[in-house]
């Protein structure tokens, strides 16, 4: 099994909502939505997927547990100031948000979550790994 | 805020574990490790990191639900051998697996669990998004 990750699916609630949110709210451009999902490019030979919960399950197997969900996507940027900002938006996008911090492995974050509750780090690493992820 | 993910973090009951079963098991490079995280190049700019559930709680928020988690991560390979291939892998490492099969989107594809529960789907997606995600 080679080293990569092809798709991230979220399971949703309401596809619907969620496409407002990821596709107006943040103008992001699918590459494929019927009612059942959406798919959109978030990097290269990546997607992220919004599937309803009923198709989820159907095919996945047992329904998933309801709550936090055990995950974090992150997003990360170049400046702290624009960690700011993205939380801004998603804020004036009626997420609930995190404001962000300074953290002791040397950068800076903070979280939002979207409509099902799944949450994004927007983050500033200035190590590493914080290179590594940046386009 | 751009299209785009930088890194998908799972939180995991047993970091070593966790280790023993993507960097042993599969055979996968970390960029970083150390007690409480693994991360692992899965992607251009793209990391998959394996996070203690202590040390995402603290950061994140409250404690994720127990059970199955609402999110799969896909891996797509070009052959329907090749699916065939990785699940037999995954099996091999003790991995519960649901076979491939036909899907109704023109695929074929099965699912694993990793020891979180965590499920991956090895897919051979025939259609445009499958030849997007492919390297």
């Amino acid at each position: 099994m080679e080293q990569r990750v092809s798709l991230i699916t979220l399971a949703v609630a309401d596809v619907e909502r969620s496409r407002r949110f990821y596709v107006e709210g943040l103008s992001w451009s699918p590459m494929f939505e019927d009612d059942e999902v959406v798919m959109l490019p978030v990097g290269e030979h990546l997607l992220l997927s919004l599937w309803s919960l009923e198709g989820f399950t159907a095919e996945v197997g047992e329904a998933p547990a309801p709550g936090i969900a055990p995950i974090a996507l992150a997003h990360n940027v170049a400046t702290e100031a624009e960690v700011d900002i993205v939380l801004q938006q998603a804020a004036a996008l009626g997420a609930v948000v995190q404001p962000a911090q300074r953290r002791e492995w040397g950068g800076y974050s903070g979280y939002f979550r979207d409509p099902d509750g799944f949450r994004w780090e927007i983050a500033m690493n200035p190590g590493e790994t914080g290179a590594f992820v940046l386009p």
